[in-house]
């Protein structure tokens, strides 16, 4: 019998696209600043390529396709360019504010509009809001991302009190905030190739 | 001592102003059916005036007024207009769909707007959707409605497989749904008189 010799050979693989998400798109919403620091913090940790998607930009009317989108029959041209975006996309982090304790609109009617696309994807989320740092509105989507199959992260940031964090358009993290959001990008690296092999599986008997 | 004599005395109290919503803009959606339902019951039980809003008429863009609505500093002119309207309701009936185990962006949008025009008036839901009748989208709307000091009905009305009941445009009731509006009808006339002075309490501290 041959002992195996394991030898550590360095893999180079390929980036992981990340889309990051600014789920604000209120004038003077806080959480472009939160999403800036967000972009700058992925650069460094190195290993993804970026697409930042600013809701505001991408500017999707409330859903207006007919058809369900588990069908993936898509009539209008913002949908079928969307679904295309986040097909491409192996990882997601969304910055995600809170309204009257739950989530934003603008984020919910992005997620809305696709399905199989955002199936056996990983996602952080970095919430921020005042006294529950965002906490209401992520409670609020959990069951909305179980629903799309997407897998969380276990690590989040949460940033309470945001307003006092941001000066002159930019976010200052904690240390543990910034602590809090390497672990995540951490897990996003590790759990998107893992989750590969699952995609698409579901897309048989749907 | 002398006893009081309590004699019944015919009371002509005004129309309470109930708002019905539909919480749904999609082409195609099912609420439509149901709403025209719930326009012809409150018709049929008498006491309100209703104000129909179809919130794919209303076409509120998503929130951009910069200032958060406890301010009621109100930019936009759709705003204004959405809040003397709100304002003017004394009751509210919400026909809410479930898209993706929760509510709808667009019926959450339309309440993010505003603030104290909600406050202190009770709120009754007409949920649809498949296997779980939109309860999950109720669930998920709770504490936003809370959030908005609103307060909602003891009787709701839950319709699992909406479209095994809607022919041809017409939404078919079963007894129990029918009995269930009644019941939230009747709720609505009692609670909104009821919590007429307790509204614009919380305008002192806000």
């Amino acid at each position: 019998m041959i002992l195996e010799e394991r030898v550590a050979v360095p893999v180079s693989r390929p980036p992981i696209r990340l889309m990051v998400v600014i789920g604000s798109v209120r004038p003077g919403r806080l959480g472009l600043a939160v999403a800036l620091w967000v972009h700058e913090s992925v650069a460094k940790f190195g290993g993804f390529d970026v697409d930042f998607v600013d809701l505001a930009e991408l500017d999707l009317p409330f859903m207006n396709e007919p058809k369900h989108p588990k069908h993936r029959e898509y009539r209008h041209k913002h949908t079928i360019a969307w679904g295309e975006r986040v097909d491409a996309a192996d990882a997601f982090l969304f910055v995600a504010p809170e309204y009257n304790h739950s989530y934003s609109p603008a984020l919910k009617n992005a997620l809305d509009y696709l399905h199989h696309e955002w199936q056996g994807k990983p996602v952080g989320l970095v919430s921020y809001g005042d006294l529950a740092g965002g906490t209401r509105g992520v409670t609020a989507l959990r069951p909305v991302l179980s629903a799309l199959a997407m897998v969380g992260t276990e690590s989040n940031v949460e940033i309470p009190y945001v307003a006092r964090q941001i000066d002159d358009g930019f976010f200052e993290p904690t240390d543990r905030q910034a602590d809090k959001l390497t672990l995540m990008l951490d897990e996003l690296g590790r759990l998107s190739p893992a989750l590969r092999s699952v995609r698409g599986a579901t897309l048989l008997t749907a």
